[in-house]
């Protein structure tokens, strides 16, 4: 029996074989590379009549590509589009780039490395690289942090860069990458002649720890320190950068008034107490600060992350993992505040949010990190793809009705259908970067151990020798067979993450026989030294109903339907009354079906309802209360992210409680 | 036995004696007229800081009254404030003038005589008055109607005007009124030279309407009528004007964006099905419509304000009266769209649906009307004014939380203390002339019968002789005593209205004796030809659960509670744990209290309720719903109107039904 020692280079390779998960990734290569590719060079034929998010004049075109190719000489003309548009290449390029490893393909890595030479290109010589400024603010570079995105952009490229290089070997762009960087680490820090500042949007702390873990470079990890720790420092420097370059210059219409709290830079992370400002910008910063939190063991840091997360999870996320209450500002607001129907739940956010969850999964071992992963992979985030591919929410909200999108305009933002692009397309090619490098969160390897977070069917390999093959019809059945095979008989402690809707029932089996095993923080451990071994995870897939805190005072006296991982809501495609006229209670008969047919195959539940006579149109507004008379019915569920795949109607998630 | 015609003019006066209505009429006296002249004279001290109607640079000075000033050139200096600044001198004046009926006030009148005086001299020859176009922009008069608000606010001086001279026989003052009205009539029309359109705000309509009641002058009618026919008929008339007039040169930034349903002119009235748009015109216009409708019979109109008022009253009307679902343009949305926590429900608006209810009474005999009036009367219009007389509302929820106010933006517009002062300023003064005219909504008197419509306690002389003396402790006791003489022995058709919420309960007693009289229209009607007469009213105080219909999704599975007129609501100032918490049934015991020093004297509810156990702090989110355990506890209700005169803290309500 050899001992190897596990580092987190240790897995080889993991291959999702996962029905469910393979019919999404094959989409993402099949429709959402190219369709965006299209967009990005101005030749798809986008519908946009219906983006709320069509803002600063943004339309069809995109420019994107076009962007870059004058920046390198090869075009003339203007930048157009937000100053940030270059992250929607970079976004793509790394979705492209992770496909590759389940997806071989030629065609598009030919142009995925012309795309490589074009970046290094418009690359400035001393590493700087965004086309806004180069091509029509050159002189404003790094003078307006607070509405630039430009350590954003290049953050963004930086990922892109690494994963491009992980994924092809490609040397060209890693080194595009660390020149960035390098250009980076010369222009900010206390030293002369450097800025004492930050970017308005996190995103460089993450990708500089990215850069680090592939490079070793201690000065990319020690930057991303130092813009975690100098942000809110000086809750003025937004203000005075803002007034050095012409107050009224602004590259953003409006963001000067958004509000320190907006920025996260009220005060230092380690004063700040609640994730507080616009959500996508927070579970950005959080996932930087926790991967700088892992690589130097920061106490202030790592005593911030469990803060911030504990505040998000426990306080402010919905039942389907969206984040983000309100759209002023696409942010969060306080603590147990969670409308359902005026809410942002933006994609990117939910993304962002599983970001910071296996940055804290690979920190410290606890499967609620998973957990979340999971609830965003089966709710939050998948809900901002349509089941064609082709089609994306930038809103996720729990409850939405047509009328009340077209006629409140306090849920104008709320779009009932996905809309072929937006404006500000930051959510799609997150969503696809998530879905092209899923075999990323379904491990995690520690160096004493192997934890199993997610149940998405697999074969996968380890350095030490260790193969494992996951199979399941997951999420639809809780069956989950482990087909363990350890050739040089190492010693390895393998953990199966026990989901939190599954402790109070499931059975272990090893070759078998059942396991009297409990948890540990989450994990069913089983000690292998074996060259074979089978493990049967038999997960409770019961019908659950699901109440919020009561501390919650929109959700109080109403039920969630839960089954397994997914969460499920009412649509009006199923159910002919209006939706919140249904009534049901912890106590109502459920029956569960699988019907592949609809929506791609899904799952459906079937709940005992009670529902009143509907009130005449017309008649008195308010009247006595008396005993209501009930008619038993019954209300038909489908999965949460699978709405709004049929005709417009309404959707709501919570139902009244009998 | 004598026979004498009744007429709309036959009402000699009414003096109102209501304890409860007396104290809001002489705090009108005390304090809101003083403190409002202060404000328009740029002499008080205006807390502003937490006014969210702070828009256009509205500061702490009101300019109101320089304005008029220099247009009199009697002051050096710009327009200051809102196009419609003028009309809070208007209103006040308005509300002045009507409180001379009750209050006698010399010093008062000296005020209001040379104000009287400064506005005719600020009056153009031609008759035409708005300061603003005077002083800044003489060559834009009626140019830029749909933001002008210039026949809006002569529209308002034309109805201080008449009142001033039916309160005080003032001629100058209805002479400055018949010169405007005179101005727009040969201004507005289809004839050459003429302007064939209308104004953004309607007001002028049932302006023109008062001023022909009084005049005679059929050209006011005509006129009133022509407006009220063109408006829709060419709906991008805004738009050509705006043009002309330059598309750029905004008055009211924004306000070219606010749409054709904003502005009640997509269509002609005759073809608007249902009650869209900012709110005060709304009912402003319907005010008018239903005004001309009775003085020409109009039968298209008719139809309208029917259409109208069945749409607002049974599809659109919060449970206390009051109107506008949302803050966006401060407007209607659609049907059944009753969001307690985002709404608007501006003072204004109750004030001018209690106008609108008004009309429709006089038009057509029908309890309903009266039972509306009675409703914002006791509950929507009045929440606008503190106990003190010195702070108002804008925006009245039917739920509030400060910390939602301070952190959500969807409900920044939502205050949970009444304001000192707004920078549109336009609610206070119209709250204040509704309550110094109160007398005028207690009696209808049509060519047939009388009509009693309020339990306002009041002495009364009809000028056939009749004497009503009213004497009750409503809104706290519904023993409601009439004391009729009858000198001539005039045969009189006396109806009292009895409120739809006393319908299935109540005794009514002539001399003493019990009647058998069922209610016609609402109105229980009594033949009057003695010389004298009692009456004795009891009416249904029973405390009341109410409920929604069932088409109101926010409350369906809540209950609201009332009794007599009075809703009410829940105060954290008298409830622990948070107010959503509390969960009642129609079923719940209750208790009624008249607490003398409590909140200048109110009726409390208390009411048996269950509450759970609260929920930890940071524990887990999202759990499966078993039995709760409830406890039994106690929930104190207190009248809405009263809501917000404590320490700051949240209010509700609808309430959670067990
Ligand atoms: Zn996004
Ligand atoms: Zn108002």
């Amino acid at each position: 029996m050899s001992e190897t020692k596990l580092t987190s280079n240790s897995l080889q390779h993991v291959t999702v074989t996962s029905p469910f998960w393979k019919r999404y990734q094959e989409l993402v290569v099949s429709e959402v590379l190219p369709y965006q590719w299209a967009v990005m060079n101005d030749e798809a034929n986008i519908n946009m009549s219906k983006d709320p998010q069509k803002i600063q004049g943004a339309d069809k075109n995109s420019h994107a590509v076009a962007n870059l190719k004058i920046a390198a000489g090869k075009m003339k003309g203007h930048h157009y589009g937000f100053p940030f548009q270059d992250t929607d290449v970079y976004k793509w390029l790394e979705a492209a780039a992770y496909s590759f490893s389940y997806h071989p393909n030629p065609a598009l890595k030919t142009i995925t490395d012309d795309l490589i030479d074009l970046i290094a290109d418009a690359q400035e010589d001393d590493g700087y690289l965004s086309t806004y400024f180069q091509i029509d603010a050159p002189e404003r570079k790094f003078k307006r942090l607070q509405q630039s995105h430009e350590l954003y952009t290049m953050g963004h490229y930086i990922e892109a860069g690494v994963a491009y290089y992980q994924a092809t070997g490609s040397e060209k762009a890693l080194e595009i990458a660390k020149r960035m960087a390098d250009c980076i680490v010369r222009s900010f820090g206390t030293g002369d002649g450097q800025i004492n500042g930050y970017d308005g949007h996190p995103e460089i702390e993450l990708a500089l720890s990215r850069l680090y873990e592939v490079t070793h470079n201690e000065d990319y990890l020690n930057k991303a320190l130092y813009f975690l720790r100098v942000r809110g420092t000086e809750p003025d420097f937004f203000e005075k950068q803002n007034k050095a370059d012409g107050l009224e210059n602004d590259i953003i219409p409006g963001m000067r008034d958004a509000g320190e709290r907006y920025y996260l830079d009220a005060e230092p992370i380690a004063d700040q107490k609640t994730a507080d400002g616009h959500a996508v910008r927070v579970v950005y910063l959080c996932t930087g600060m926790a991967y700088v939190a892992r690589l130097t063991n920061d106490k202030t840091l790592l005593e911030a992350c469990h803060r911030f997360w504990k505040d998000i999870v426990k306080r402010r996320m919905y039942v389907t993992g969206n984040v983000g209450s309100t759209t002023t500002g696409e942010a969060f607001t306080y603590d147990y505040d969670l409308p359902n129907d005026t809410m942002y739940g933006e994609t990117c956010a939910s993304v962002g949010l599983t970001f910071f969850a296996r940055q804290m999964s690979l920190l410290d071992t606890n499967s609620e990190y998973a957990d979340v992963i999971e609830k965003e992979l089966f709710n939050g985030a998948l809900s901002g793809m349509a089941l064609d591919g082709k089609h994306f929410f930038y809103v996720n909200p729990l409850e939405a009705d047509p009328q009340a999108s077209a006629l409140n305009p306090g849920k104008s933002h709320v779009l009932t259908h996905r809309a072929d692009w937006f404006g500000c397309a930051c959510c799609p090619a997150n969503l696809a970067r998530l879905i092209t490098s899923l075999d990323q969160y379904v491990y995690d390897v520690k160096p004493d151990r192997i934890l199993s977070n997610q149940f998405i069917a697999n074969q996968s390999e380890f350095k030490n020798g260790l193969k494992v093959e996951q199979t399941s019809n997951f999420p639809w059945s809780g069956e989950i067979h482990f087909e363990i095979s350890n050739p040089n008989q190492v010693e390895t402690l393998f953990g199966i993450r026990l989901p939190n809707w599954s402790k109070a029932n499931y059975e272990l089996k090893v070759n078998g026989d059942v396991q009297d095993i409990k948890a540990t923080d989450g994990y069913l451990y089983i000690s292998i030294n074996q060259e074979q071994l089978s493990v049967d995870l038999s997960l409770d897939m019961a019908t659950k109903f699901m109440r919020a805190s009561n501390r919650v005072s929109v959700d109080f006296g109403k039920l969630a339907v839960q089954r397994g991982p997914i969460v499920f809501c009412a649509e009006s495609a199923d159910n002919e009354a209006p939706l919140w006229q249904y009534e049901v209670s912890t106590k109502s008969e459920t029956s569960y079906e699988f019907e592949p047919d609809l929506l791609e195959g899904v799952g459906t539940i079937t709940v005992d309802a009670k529902l009143p006579t509907m009130d005449e149109d017309g008649a008195d507004l308010y009247t006595e209360a008396t005993d209501e008379k009930l008619e038993d019915t019954k209300i038909k569920l489908v999965p949460y992210y699978a709405w709004a795949n049929r005709e417009d109607g309404a959707m709501r998630v919570w139902l009244s409680k009998e």
